[in-house]
């Protein structure tokens, strides 16, 4: 084991906030700390939050981190930023809130940029939340903004998904819960002083009577005004329900599952850097030829 | 070639329909069906319309149909769902609407759930909307609900992208507004009979004024009301100068190369398919390994 992964696991945060911008950049450095590191994991609870634009999820994230600090709980955050996937360059927005906890040294946040068409992101966010979870922290946030493939994704990553709903926001909604209602282990139903909360309430609780999930959790649907500080803590009760449940280890296995996929696919990808995408694409582009044809022949090429 | 390819090419809709059923289930024969037919592509002109939930895409899309249809253009509609990534159903939402086309022989409609995390979406979306062009279809509309991660992966596969947004939308529509910006060739302010219409003009005239894109264009906004029919010709009318700027094979080129790591990421997933994922899964949830071990020594075992 390296200075550099005992200082981490002695919570060092010098050592802890150069190694979250290796992870970040994923350099082998990065990953070599990861294989040294990964037994040492799996004792945080990874909290992921999530819900469409607007739905305040970064205030009930500030609001959480005030309350687990109060515990003198020790806090990873993991925000994930939307971002150009051309230029790479994040906008934090709302996040600045979180800025006031950057003094607490019991608080570790960490802003990453999704990594656009190329995925990665899931695996760049597993690896950051593992490393948190290395150095100690008690609780690791993960945030995403994002609806759709996003929320999947952080599912994936997380032993509890919060997600964030808010009364009013119109006809497709409806639409996008078809997609979170099943990793949701928790509803959130923030800005909950506005009209709608109640028939925001009723319609999940419709859509959940049609079926039951495997585990046979129903996940509780929790009232919050994040803002007032409102609902926060029987938000964090709900939260803690779901990870005394028992199961954790099927979810566990299950996320590992998805992720070792993930993961491959990427590699994959990164062994092939040399094929000539540029090319093809003008061949393809002119028709040519077909892409299926130019796939067919590159994994000839690569795995015969 | 084939006689179905044939009778598809003809413009056949019996034929069409068997094939997007086949191309939606990755069959064997699709892929044969689509290598065939490639080079009959490239001649519809693919709108990509993403945006936020409740923007109202779905009413912009379909007064797109009407007038498309009073100009006699032949319509392929690709719509996008989100769906449960467990169990693979897809709930229609506000679609429904679009069902008023369906008795028009002219336009053809296709649902298409997201694949959830193993991705693939972009792929067979793109295979559904070269299927819609080889039948003969004038203008694709490819609709996908979602921000983030699908917005990106619809400019993949559009030769003009339609960001739909609306005012009023709150706090965070400012982040997503980052990743929206460079994939946005037509920006569209729908609903701006609303308090905001003219501010949110202004953030998005704010936010290009900070940069100059790659190709020259500065994407046009236009302002819709799309329930009562209010900016549509104007709203196609900036969809077409954008097609008719010159730059369309840069634009080929350059979705083809994107596209192209998305197919050979999936197809080597494929190949795989014999590694026991479970089983390291559980005992990497046990640590009793880590899962970059794991993945270098699958590596290894396939590629040396």
């Amino acid at each position: 084991m390296s200075s550099w992964s005992e200082q981490i696991l002695a919570g060092d945060p010098r050592a802890l906030a150069r190694a979250a911008t290796a992870v970040e950049n994923r350099t082998p450095a990065a990953e070599q700390l990861l294989k040294e590191l990964f037994s040492h994991t799996g004792r945080a609870a990874v909290i992921g939050i999530t819900g469409a634009p607007g739905a305040g999820k970064s205030s009930l994230a500030d609001r959480l981190i005030h309350e687990l600090r109060r515990e003198r709980k020790r806090v990873g955050v993991v925000a994930v930023d939307p971002t150009s996937p051309y230029t790479g360059g994040a906008i934090l927005g709302d996040r600045i809130r979180m800025l006031s906890h950057h003094a607490d040294a019991g608080v570790f946040i960490r802003s990453m940029a999704t990594r656009g068409w190329l995925g990665g992101l899931a695996a760049a966010a597993t690896d950051m939340t593992l490393l948190l979870d290395a150095a100690g922290k008690d609780v690791v946030l993960v945030e995403t903004v994002g609806v759709g493939q996003d929320e999947v994704e952080i599912a994936k990553l997380a032993d509890v998904t919060v997600v964030v709903l808010v009364p009013g926001m119109g006809d497709d909604v409806q639409a996008i819960k078809a997609g979170i209602m099943e990793i949701a282990d928790v509803f959130v139903i923030n800005k909950s002083d506005q009209p709608g909360a109640d028939r925001l309430q009723r319609e999940i609780k419709a859509i959940q009577s049609l079926s039951t999930r495997k585990d046979g959790w129903v996940p509780p649907i929790v009232h919050t005004v994040a803002t007032e500080g409102k609902g926060i803590a029987e938000a964090l009760a709900a939260v803690r329900s779901f990870l005394e449940r028992g199961g954790a280890k099927d979810r566990a296995v299950e996320n590992w599952n998805l992720r070792l996929r993930e993961m491959l696919r990427e590699r994959l990808l990164d062994r092939f850097a040399g094929l000539n995408f540029e090319k093809a694409a003008e061949e393809i582009a002119a028709r040519r030829t077909d892409p299926y044809t130019t796939i067919d022949g590159w994994l000839k090429q690569i795995l015969d």
